[in-house]
């Protein structure tokens, strides 16, 4: 039904160019983009981590949002100014020391003024989510 | 995988007794349950609609509401005195006037102390979700 | 700072002719209003309880989403079709039977195209907040 | 009226010793904590920018979750496990580079289970806040 406006190759050329300090195309990659939906994997790192060896929750709120950027992209093409107005987080279970985040990002609703989407956010191959993210994004008048 | 606690019947019973002013069982019905997911019908009335002639919002918060503790009623059984601590809804499409509106609740995290939902409300049998909630109860100590 | 562009008569006046159903002018009344923050009161009714004796959500949710708007209004003037996207609620204390309920809204942000606000649900006089709720509402385009 | 159970110098200490990766007591310092209210700030730093120069959401969302910890610790003392359970927040202005982020949180509940509270974000000394975040902690039984 949706067809994508970039595809993974051309999403990632974007975000090399216009956020290099989120994307520098290392730690995370883009598995798939299809204008409704995206999937996002983050390498794991220490640095995810927070005291309790659980994966720290700006890491999550971070990929997240960034997912939600990606499948709007996927949808819209590069579109370099959309903001986030809004994002809810609950934080379910503890994501596990080794392995990679992912984050499985879906458009709700694509409108003129303002796109909104779920992120469920997966700890490897396990398949209950640590976290589930809805977000708002405004995009500019052309 | 998920066992219901109580069966339909058993919900709608529970909840005309428990629940007389919310659930009369005439407007809302429980089209299925079973400890991990719900589907509620809420028959279409005027009472819903807001000016503009759409589903007003404090429709579809008291019927996602609702839904979630339905859920969560057939994942633990007979819980009187579960409470919501946070609700968050994203309003996304009209709802049409005329149509039953539909909610289709699923766990996310069923904790000892919280349980974790997402609902999407439907207008009738468009596949569009009008809303999308997500919802926190608190379960309390036995 | 701010100036109000509709006042409270005229806020009333408006909301009777546009929104019978939801402001009949007798439960709820708005106490101030002055394009910046409001203040509402909604007169006990025994039709507020849930289970327990307390005040139900969708009876909170309801009335701050109602204050929203209406200072919303008293902001920008009269506009019929501003939406709500998006509503988070947390429930923090149980309100007492008996006690009308307050809305205190307050603006966080008057966009061209968003507004968000925070309100703050109280039980007759009790200085601590039974809810709070945050919210944003869509304003049209002129 | 609330008295705190750990000041600024305690809070510090704890901190650093606990979360040394998201307190050096460097780029973050607690310029008061009082049991119910405290005040952080993150000095400026490029790192905090997304492109077009604006404060980065998840810069943002990690202060706003880091002072909620704050001003629980405060409130009930050394506790490591107390961890957030559902963080909402509202984009509401661009922050300007240069300038220090102030992050003033406020518990609005502090319940056994769960302590609410809400964060308006600030860039450096202008009054109106860039975002609004409400979260919710889970705190561990003794």
């Amino acid at each position: 039904m949706s067809t994508a406006k970039m595809n993974v190759a051309e999403l990632e050329q974007f975000l090399r160019r216009e956020f290099p300090q989120a994307f520098s195309g290392d730690d995370i990659t883009i598995d798939s983009a299809d204008g409704a939906t995206c999937l996002l994997r983050q390498r794991y790192s220490e640095r995810m981590l927070r005291p309790g060896g659980t994966i720290s929750g700006p890491t999550l709120m971070a990929l997240a949002d960034f997912a939600m950027y990606v499948v709007l992209l996927s949808a819209i093409g590069p579109v370099g100014l959309a903001v986030t107005t809004n994002l809810n987080i609950n934080f379910l279970r503890k994501g596990e020391p080794g392995r990679d985040v992912l984050a499985a990002a879906r458009l709700l609703k694509l409108g003129k003024r303002l796109a909104v989407g779920e992120v469920s956010l997966l700890s490897g191959s396990a398949p209950d989510p640590i976290a589930h993210v809805t977000a708002t994004y405004s995009i500019p008048n052309k």
